[in-house]
């Protein structure tokens, strides 16, 4: 009998996650842990919601001893920037408090017990100026108080390991496109949205130069770096368990390209041009491309261009959203 | 008025410190802060003894609103891999609780409170494989604890300089050597021991093959590299606050020859090499040459070579030990 804990499993990813895991047949017992759930759809996982700063919740969440967690949650990066002291306390001190339950649990089981645990960093840990693809071997500098935060938790989380209290791993998710659903305000909603909202036959804004390029992955992508990161041999890391992902680095007019080519000009047509400038001067400092050949060399992989991530939005996604 | 506060100045570079701003005539008052301090020594600066880790006393330093602050404060890298508690406790979340307690100062003056903070990193920051030489851009992806919780605090102290809450900078001292005093039991301790005892006329051990090469700068370039910090324009490090130090790269064989140099064969005739596995095997995973290009164009410098790191031993220390 095992047991697999999703923290975030509310969210975008975590739910995917989820359907991902249940359809494939599950080994064990499936927890989702998060603040909140969207309405429910009819699953029957376990669900439990709780307040991450709260030790209480993070203790009792290590209690049960799942042998493979996958930490998804997080103050987003807009919010982390804005509310420094909720980002800090959730994004870095929680996991740390997190991460020492696990540890006194690990301890309690006369060392026995040692999940695996699959955190879910980000693309924010790095800072420019960037090299024209960032290596694995680039330090990171981050811009923002979202990216210095879940820094410190790969660091945290490499060293838990490196003492085997646990069996950790960060990987350094890309800008996840297309997302269903709403517009959010997140500073890359657009990103998704261009693609999106045109292809529900809706107006979308494009508030960037069409000539920013970013780094990209599609959420099915995203579901299955996170089981491949379940499965693989974390020694062939060889201490350094923080990952940069592959992706697909394009620019803007590519993304509108690609979806000319899928949808045809009608659908082009609904993006209007209506440039921000403080959207505009947040995306300059993102990364734009990256050489991930450690990720590639343990097997991950993400699409091989845009109009892949295109295909799968509407695939996975456009029957529901209609 | 201006107020200067030294966490750690206990410590041998803390005392140091302190007397080179005492001769130079300091603009203000000086308080040191310790766990504890070796027996008097006829100086008149404020002392102050505590725990770092009770929230109590970093809130107490921070009330005191220093213009200044160096913080030199740490467990050492052997005791924070043997004890993990204490530490991620004191090296990390005591710094983490300063930082808050400093912006709780910061809030409460309107804003006009904002200290300059020059924090003592490491080059434990880093871990192998390494390049030739380390520049600028390599990642930290350390191998030790302390090295962990000093990454972690680069972060946050960066994080919390970006906001504007403090004026802070992070100094990866190279391997200080010559130390003077007693033999500790620190790993690193027989770098200072093969030049020190001898000197003293009593017998060495050198744990290590003479082909080892490490980083290393004096006391003297220490002290200059935290008063350096403390009056730099730090918008030239245009965001990236944690600063790789200049030093002296050099196998021991040439600590041994430049020994020679300058004391002779009888003086090194007290050097006894006696292989001892374990030291062999940690310093074998250290850094052991720099490319601190931002440093020395930011004006850090150290000594020339290691001949000069001698000398200023016997300059500054050697007459008091004696």
């Amino acid at each position: 009998m095992t047991g697999t804990l999703i923290i975030g499993g509310g969210g975008m990813v975590g739910r995917k996650l989820a359907e991902s895991l249940a359809a494939d047949g599950l080994d064990g017992d499936l927890t989702l842990f998060d603040v909140v759930f969207p309405p429910d759809s009819g699953r029957t996982e376990n669900r439990i919601t709780g307040d991450l700063t709260n030790p209480e919740v993070t203790n009792a969440l290590a209690a049960a001893r799942p042998d493979l967690i996958y930490y998804l949650a997080a103050i987003v990066s807009g919010e982390a920037e804005t509310d420094f002291d909720k980002g800090w306390q959730t994004n870095m001190l929680a996991f740390w408090r997190f991460l020492e339950a696990l540890r006194a649990e690990h301890m309690a089981s006369g060392g026995t017990y040692r999940p695996r645990l699959v955190f879910t960093s980000s693309i924010a840990v790095f800072g420019g100026p960037y090299p024209d693809k960032i290596h694995d071997l680039f330090l990171s500098a981050p811009q923002t108080s979202y990216g210095a935060q879940k820094a410190c938790s790969e660091l945290m989380l490499t060293d838990f390991s490196r003492k085997g209290f646990v069996d950790g791993i960060s990987i350094r998710l890309p800008t996840i496109c297309v997302r269903p659903g709403k517009p959010n305000k997140a500073a890359s909603g657009f990103f998704s949205g261009i693609i999106r909202e045109p292809l529900n036959g809706k107006e979308a804004i494009l508030p960037v130069s069409t000539s920013v390029r970013h780094w990209h992955a599609s959420p099915r992508a995203a579901v299955g770096f996170l089981r491949h990161s379940a499965s693989l041999d974390l020694d062939r890391l060889e201490g350094r368990r923080a990952l940069s992902l592959p992706g697909v680095s394009c620019t803007v007019e590519e993304q509108i390209e690609a979806l000319r080519d899928v949808a045809g000009n009608d659908v082009v047509n609904l993006i209007r041009h209506e440039t921000d400038e403080a959207i505009s001067k947040i995306v300059a400092m993102w990364p734009r491309d990256f050489d991930p050949a450690r990720a590639l060399d343990l097997g991950y992989r993400a699409e091989g261009n845009f109009r892949e991530i295109i295909e799968i939005y509407i695939k996975d996604d456009l029957p529901r959203a209609s």
